[in-house]
């Protein structure tokens, strides 16, 4: 006799949802059959979400932040300063910028930090298009806002070096940051004050 | 100048993921972009598995178990003693049973326990088809193993009246289950012993 378990369909969604970061084996097991089962779930709602964002969000081809079909929301907006081009690691670190009010220039997102250990080199990252666009606008202000960890610090003084002798001004933001962490984390008033207190 | 913001198709997504059991905001976003942006992710598996399970796998009509395509793998397999009904709460309940290797017989999953609190009354469950059930086979032995607390004893006390001067002997789940604990975490061993000792 047989012992009955899953339907190989419950076990390979159980599988696939332990892919995701922060889901274990058993909280794996609990939300496949609350979508499975339960009267509130909506399934198929999920994977449609899943599926239009997966098919209609883009990285942008300018800045590397979040783009859909209707263009980039930052490199579209005709408002924004020009002058002004901050340097974040990822597109998800607009968003805690945007949040505090602190910038209204233009991002970029290097999509990452250099990271020899990791194998992420400069080739890896998008710096090539930032030297582009840095030579495009005259006297533009470079803000190099990467995380202050080891990675970020050896980012920005990479880009520090590549940009000397250029004709543009690098600032980076300065207090406010605590040492070791990342963007992501930082409050608004914090960012305001990283901002204010560039060097 | 508008903030920039996620697209709406990134919120959406976080907003279906957020439903999740054990997932708060936070961790919804960092699925969301987990799933759109690390190069390990395939959204594209995940939604698939997800439509699969959902088109692909059902209640059994006549157990209540998950059940495919191909059948309900209890009802279908002929070796299994067809003189012994365990009744349980869910069809998740089956599986710790059946990897405890206890039981070799068939299965009625209730659909939850009686709760008039929750408004779920007897014909919230399958009861009916329980009934018919055990009509069909003479002295069959119904095991009610369903949790020991408050509304598991309630239902197996309700089951046990209405079976009350059927053909048909009851029993319980004895010892080994801990009081006010529920089958799913309950070990193998202890499931073999409250199977061996049911009254």
């Amino acid at each position: 006799m047989a012992r009955a378990d899953y339907p190989e369909q419950v076990s390979a969604l159980i599988e696939e949802l332990r892919q995701l970061p922060g889901v274990g084996p058993r909280s794996a097991e609990r939300i496949a059959l609350w979508m499975l089962q339960h009267p509130k779930a909506n399934p198929g709602k999920l994977s449609a979400a899943l599926e239009t964002a997966v098919r209609e969000v883009t990285a942008c081809g300018t800045c590397g932040f979040f783009a859909t079909l209707a263009g980039c929301p930052v490199c579209s907006d005709e408002k924004r300063d020009r002058t002004k081009l901050c340097v974040v690691e990822q597109a998800t670190d607009v968003l805690p910028i945007e949040r505090s009010g602190a910038f209204r220039g233009m991002y970029h997102c290097l999509g990452g930090t250099l990271s020899p250990l990791d194998n992420v080199t400069p080739d890896d990252l998008r710096i090539p298009s930032l030297m582009r666009r840095i030579g495009e606008v005259e006297g533009v202000e470079v803000i190099l806002a990467v995380g202050a960890d080891v990675e970020g610090e050896a980012t920005a003084n990479y880009l520090a070096e590549m940009l000397e002798g250029k004709e543009c001004g690098v600032t980076r933001l300065a207090q406010g940051l605590p040492a070791g962490g990342d963007l992501e984390h930082a409050d608004a008033l914090t960012l305001s004050r990283a901002f204010e207190g560039r060097r």
